[in-house]
C-alpha cells in the first residue's frame, strides 16, 4: 500500500523505529482491511526497516486477506494472551532497545499504552495522529470518487425522507424509511446513528429521534451519512411541514446564508477558522449568535468527524483535496431549529459541494 | 443515582480519591444521561467527599437536565480547552495532592490519561473496571424489564427477516426490513451492525452483508440486537432456503445441541469457562472443532459485550442476576455457516431464555 509506504518513510525520517497502529479507520487506511474487533485487540506494526505485521483475532484472518492484506499476520484466539504472542514474535534486541514507538495518542487505550510499554521498557511513546491526519485530510482522486458515491446516496436519503413526511408519521419512522433506502441501494452502514427531529425536538443539536409525529408547522430536521467502502457522508436538510410562521422563515434564510457565507470563503489559502466566522458573523447580526453554539464543521473521510476541526480559533489554511462540511445551525428552544451542512470539497481554486440536495426553503403540503 | 452512591462508597472503602468515568455506557449508568459525544470530552467526576461534576459539550447541557442529572455540569464550547476549565474549577489542594484517581483504562485514551496526570501531578490512575463490571454485571429487575424488551424487539427483527426471505433478494434488503420494522416498533438504534449472510458469506464469522441475493441451498444468517433505552439485545438465527443437503442439516442439528449443552450448563455456581466447553465438547466430538473459532459469548447489558467474558479459560462463577449470550457456531469454507444465540439471564436456580425464536431448523419455501 501507497499509505504503508509513506508512513514507514515519516518513520524513517523521524528516526521513529516503529509504529503501533489500532484505530479501525488507521488500521482499513494503511492495509485495507477494516475491522471493528469489539473489545479484542487490532492493530498494525509498522516498522522503519523491517515489514509489517498485522494483529488481528483469528477470525478476521479470512477477511484480511481477502481484503488484500498480503504481509504478515499475528493471529490469536480467544483464549489467547496477544501481548504475549507478541512478545515472542518480536526479537528481544528490539524490545530492549531505545527507542520511539508511534502511536495515536487520542485512540489508543490507556491501558493498552501500558500494555506496549511494558513490552519495550525502555521505549517513548510519540504520536502518529498529526503525521496520519496529514496524510488522510488530502483525497486522492480514488478517496474523492467514493467520497461522491457516499454523498450522492445521502441526497438520496433525504430525498426519501421527505417524500415519506406525512400526517402521523413518527421520527424513527422516517429513521427507518430512509435507511431502508440507502441500503438497498448499497450503502454498507450509516455513518452515525441517523437523526431527524420534529418541531421542538430539532432545537436540540444532538436530539434523538423518537415516537413523536410530525405536526403541522414544524421543522423536520434529517442530518444522515452512510459508509461506502469505508468512507463516510454527512448531511443535513431542514424542511417544514405544511406552513411556517414569518420568524421560522427568517431563521432559515439566516441559516441558509451563513452557510452560503462559510462555502463563499471555501477555497485554497482561506484561513479556517475563517470559515467558522464566516457564518458565524450572518448568524450573529441577525441577533442569533446565541443560537449557534457549534463549530461550524468538522474534517470527512474514513472517519464522519475527522482533522482538521473547523472551528473559530483554527489558525491553518485550506488546502486543494480537503473535504470537510458545513453545517451552521440556529436552535431556539421551543421553537424548533434549523442546520444545513454540506460535504464540501476544496479544487485547486474553488470548492464543491459533494451533496448536492435543493436548499430552498421546502414546505410539505 | 444508586450506582453513585455506590461508586462513591467504594472510592471510601479502598480510599481512592476520585474518580473520572468517560465512556458513554458507565456515564450513563452514573447519572442517566446517554451521551455519545464524537472527539469531545465527557465525563463524570466523582469524588469520595465531594459532590460529582459532570462535564460535557454545553450543547449538551439541555440533554444531561432532561435526563435527570441534578448535579453540577462544566460545559465547554468548541472552542474552549475543556481540560483548563476543569484546572480551574478543582481547588489546588486537590490537585496537588498525592491521590489515586479510578479510570477505565480499557476505554480512556492515551492521550487523556496523561491530561489527567498534567492535571494531577501527583496522582496515580488506579483501575475503576473492575468495580464498575462488577456492579454492572449483576441485573436489577429494572434493567432485567428493559432487557426483555430489547430481546423480544430482536425476536421480532428475525421474525421479519425470516418472512422477507424470497428468491433475488438480497442481504443488504433483508438488513433494511428488519431495521425498518424494529424501529417503527421504537428501536431507538442497533446494537451493532445487522449481519445477515446467505450461502457462502454464512461461513465468515464476521462477514459483511452485501448485494449477493438468497441462493436455493442457502444458509440465511441473521445476528442482529436493539437497543432499548441504552441496554442491548443480541440475537442469531439460521435459517435454510428451499432445501438443505445432509451435511448442513448435520451441522445445523450439531450448533442446536451444542448451544442446548451450554444452556443445561447455566446456572449459578458453575464455572464460566464450563459453559464454552460444553458447546465446545459436543462441536468436537462430532468433528468440527476447528471450525469454531470463537468463544461461546459475552455479557450483554449497557454494551452489547460486556463483563464476563465466556471464554474456556474463564474461572468465575455465574450468579444470578447475570446475563449473557450463549452463541456457538460452526463455519465450514464454501458450505455455509450456522450460529444459534440467546440471550440468557441467570435466575436464581437455572437460567431463562430471553430471546425466544424458534430454534427448529426452518426450510423457507
Amino acid at each position: 500500500m501507497k499509505q504503508l509506504t509513506e508512513l514507514q518513510n515519516w518513520l524513517k525520517e523521524q528516526r521513529i523505529e516503529g509504529a503501533f497502529i489500532t484505530s479501525t479507520a488507521n488500521v482499513y487506511y494503511l492495509t485495507g482491511f477494516r475491522c471493528f474487533p469489539h473489545e479484542r485487540l487490532l492493530g498494525v506494526f509498522v516498522f522503519a526497516e523491517q515489514d509489517p505485521i498485522l494483529v488481528c483475532p483469528g477470525m478476521e484472518v479470512h477477511q484480511a486477506r481477502t481484503a488484500g492484506w498480503e504481509g504478515e499476520i499475528l493471529p490469536f484466539s480467544d483464549t489467547d494472551h496477544p501481548w504475549d504472542l507478541i512478545a515472542q514474535r518480536l526479537p528481544e534486541s528490539f524490545r530492549d532497545a531505545t527507542l520511539s514507538i508511534a502511536v495515536e495518542k487520542e485512540h489508543l487505550s490507556y491501558a493498552r499504552g501500558m500494555q506496549l510499554l511494558a513490552l519495550f521498557p525502555n521505549a517513548t511513546l510519540v504520536s502518529a495522529e498529526h503525521q496520519l491526519n496529514e496524510m488522510r485530510v488530502l483525497k486522492t482522486p480514488e478517496e474523492l470518487a467514493i467520497l461522491r458515491k457516499a454523498a450522492a446516496l445521502a441526497d438520496y436519503g433525504v430525498e426519501v425522507g421527505v417524500q415519506t413526511i406525512a400526517k402521523g408519521v413518527s421520527e424513527l419512522e422516517l429513521v427507518a424509511a430512509v435507511e431502508q433506502a440507502v441500503k438497498k441501494r448499497g450503502a454498507s452502514e450509516m455513518s452515525f446513528a441517523t437523526t431527524i427531529l420534529t418541531g421542538a425536538n430539532s432545537a436540540l443539536p444532538h436530539g434523538k429521534p423518537g415516537l413523536n409525529e410530525i405536526q403541522p408547522g414544524d421543522f423536520v430536521l434529517f442530518d444522515l451519512g452512510v459508509v461506502v467502502d469505508g468512507y463516510c457522508s454527512d448531511i443535513t436538510r431542514t424542511v417544514a411541514y405544511q406552513h411556517v410562521s414569518d420568524k421560522q422563515r427568517e431563521i432559515y434564510e439566516t441559516v441558509r446564508a451563513a452557510q452560503q457565507a462559510s462555502l463563499d470563503a471555501s477555497k485554497p489559502g482561506s484561513r479556517i477558522g475563517d470559515i467558522d466566522l464566516a457564518a458565524r458573523r450572518v448568524i450573529e447580526n441577525a441577533g442569533y449568535g446565541d443560537y449557534f453554539p457549534h463549530r461550524i464543521g468538522h474534517g470527512l473521510g474514513l472517519d464522519v468527524h475527522e482533522h482538521p476541526s473547523l472551528n473559530a480559533t483554527n489558525q491553518e489554511a485550506l488546502k486543494a483535496g480537503m473535504v470537510y462540511t458545513i453545517e451552521p445551525g440556529i436552535y431556539v428552544p421551543e421553537v424548533g431549529g434549523v442546520r444545513i451542512e454540506d460535504d464540501v470539497y476544496i479544487t485547486e481554486n474553488g470548492h464543491e459541494c459533494l451533496t448536492k440536495f435543493t436548499k430552498e426553503l421546502t414546505i410539505i403540503k
